[in-house]
């Protein structure tokens, strides 16, 4: 071990697995062992599952990412899922319907490169959203769902956003509900925004829902998309003030912010690989 | 009509009524040709409903207050509710189970005259509280619930707080359901803190219910108490974020932050004078 | 006066005049003369001032807008500002300098109707954002501060906006001091998003200053524009927090957001005709 | 190591040295040795300043505590910190003036044990807070600062809570200002709390200060006390709206919510052992 105080590149390194008593000097020692220094580290088990989760952010040189990955996986329980320096820019399809407050969103973002992720096509079921998707230069797929068995439906999604290579599907507000079988070929990967803070207001029409029932919040929240619609793992939401003025048009209009609001920030979590899963909740290391 | 600009003391108008053209225009002629100014003033008409509501602040020497109410009736429609300075310190009963955090804060702010109304009596199922309530000179009642049927339990609350003649009861987190004559007996007058941001977690354990769906905000509600429980007219709602570290207790604990601060500022609304119920819902003139 | 409930178009009326006894009998009076209803109304009454500022949403037909405007005119004190139904799109030109984030906001809100505004053009010191905004459709000038006279400068803008007949300038991140002539041929219509929670942080590198000093929250400030830099009436604020992890590069990151939120926020108050200068304050009808 | 999963109680290991390669390593090391296991962990290293803090929640059984304590110490940089399990309930003197919203929030903890401390006694330069204060059976000293130099004013504080070995000593709206040979003797140990939002309206009348400037935020801030004014490191902030209705009284109301709510949450992390001071800045491990 030096005493030598060593600045160098920056690494992050992820790990989930079963816990056991260690963990953390175990992966600790082999970054000691290369001369890595760590800047920022959050832990955290899940003791009801078992579960140990990490996020390290370190600096030094890696001479070999290979041996370094090997070291760690030969130290940790089977089945650890460890991440060396995640790529930098997800790569992402957007799915949308007609709504475009959350595109716009994470368009311009993309044309600016501060989305952490690349957009590298917008799906919409009705084609309104073309021309502004176009306009940035990001190819746009008009996939309609009438007329057509949902099973091809999701065909062409797939034949769309398969060659290429997409981390992510990001629902920014697709009115469609997806098929087991589309949610499982994408575990953990179809992140949604949905129109109100969860568990409030399930199902059709939250802001008329919302606006019945006199509420003085009203919200928004990102999640991973599950089978259970609207029950998947929770990522961010926030809620916002109305008060006895706002009709349901009103309602409207604030819950378009704070879907936009809430939906960037769960994006921002999850690109910079802040956000573990572990049943149907998730962990997020700020 | 004076174009002299006269202060003088302050005075409070609030009516309601059935809504059609030129209230305003009715009760404003009135208060100017008593050469009273208006400060601020608040207007609100419940288009689906057909109801007029405003809040008037206004200036200057009331010669006489029967008078001028005379004169406000007989313009408006049949019904109308019409109230000038109202109470400046409402009386209340707060009723209590074995939560200090809500009473603690009123009990406090009824010490040093900042809480807008007088506590007249704690009234508790349980006796914990006793000793906390008195150290304050406030008269505490213990009423045990067990071992008796409800309407007996109710009619012993009734018989406190009749003769006190207090204007609400605030539940300060009272785990009691009230029967519906109870709740008649105080139509629009019982406030009740309720622990989560309704309508999620409706029921019992919301915490529980919380933690168990991985939700990253909790929150509180305060309304006031019909006989559809938890559907009350809401008066003031608030959230907080909490993350993964939060277990159950953890949640608890921040949610009494959180509920204490959401009555403590439903009930400065209330005995401000600046809400009114319409159907299901309220009107918070802020 | 008739009993009869009318709905019909809706209408809003803004007045702002010397305060004196009776403005709003006068005002309702007129209104419901005309068989006009008041939907909402909010009036506030600058005592320190003497100034009376009101904004009325009501429902009818107004037969004759020339009319009643005269007859408002006749009733209020000399010097009285009537707007009746103003105009539902403001125009607004926007000056860039060189970070896109406040602009894109406006310009996607701008596509797609939701700014309450039509953005007329762009006007940048450097060309960064000439691309972007054009694909929007949006004309871009390119007028570049170096090497010339500030007058030379200003007079090259005011020669691009006078013929577009803009209401208002939007600084959207525009890094340029304006001279007080300039400001002068504005008064009132410019407005400026400041990174950071005023009067906090005045002057250059907010979030470094920010960084510095370790403050735990960090916000932004919409306001006019006026000769005392920083100093103008401020319309929206907000803050947001921040910790120990921050640098101060995620401090500008985190501060985009709210900034971008924050004069988006104060955009859609003066668009929609909720804001009054009184002295160096605002009066906010929200 | 084991690999068996083990439960135990729960213990806390605090520590902060000069940074070096392999410090997490060499901590959980010796942790793992131990059969301690960790829960949950934040390390942070201020790299400006190259010290390392970090703070782990482990359990298990700790057989020999001043044996861990030097294995610790004998692997870490010289003159590191090291805490395990650090009292449960501080010991803490209240410095109030004549304001009661913060104390009577500590009182009401203390008395039910939530405040994760103890308060020793409440010291006062005015008597109005004495009744109120030992009504919790807290005593209560008043000592006058007037007609006496500031020296012999601190001088005698110091005999009251030299005495008591308090940890803390909170100025709870104590309005008056501390030499540097006081705040000397408890280095990092006073805690205030500070009617705005630093570095915004330091200095005399706040809430004044805000009025006039209109601005439609107002906040707090928790902070150390250093000899630098209002310059301290600050802990915890936060701000909430006001608008043009407000007067400086209600901005005062509304200030006194915030100031009591901002103290709480800062004691809370503090007495939780949740904040280092690096320079002029904390660090918070929420």
């Amino acid at each position: 071990m030096s005493n030598v105080y060593i600045y160098g590149m920056k690494h992050l390194l992820l790990i989930q697995c079963a816990d056991r008593v260690g963990l953390v000097h175990s992966i600790t020692g082999i970054l000691s062992a290369h001369g890595l220094n760590i800047t920022a580290m959050r832990e955290f088990v899940d003791e009801a599952a078992g579960r140990f989760f990490t996020r390290i952010e370190f600096r030094g040189e890696i001479a070999n990412n290979t041996a370094l990955r090997q070291e760690l996986s030969d130290k940790l329980p089977a089945g650890a899922v460890i991440t060396i320096d995640p790529k930098q820019r997800k790569k992402i399809a957007v799915l949308v319907t007609r709504e475009h407050h959350c595109l716009g969103d994470i368009l311009v973002r993309n044309f600016f490169n501060t989305l952490h992720a690349e957009v590298a096509c917008v799906i919409g079921n009705y084609d309104e959203l073309q021309g502004f998707t176009e306009q940035f230069g990001v190819p746009f797929y008009h996939v309609p769902h009438q007329d057509k068995p949902k099973d091809l439906f999701e065909q062409e999604i797939l034949h769309i956003v398969e060659p290429l290579g997409v981390d992510y599907l990001v629902l920014a507000k697709f009115m469609r509900i997806l098929s087991p079988e589309f949610v499982g070929a994408f575990q953990g990967r179809i992140i949604n925004i949905h129109h109100s803070f969860l568990p409030a207001f399930i199902g059709a029409n939250p802001y008329r829902q919302a606006f019945e029932r006199g509420v003085k919040i009203i919200g928004a929240t990102a999640h991973f998309v599950t089978n259970d619609l609207d029950e998947g793992p929770i990522i961010f939401q926030q809620t916002t003030h109305v008060d006895h003025t706002f009709g349901v048009a009103e309602m409207v209009t604030t819950g378009k912010e704070i879907e936009r609001s809430v939906l960037s920030a769960a994006l921002e979590l999850v690109f910079q690989n802040r956000v573990f899963v572990t049943g149907n909740k998730t962990i997020v290391f700020k």
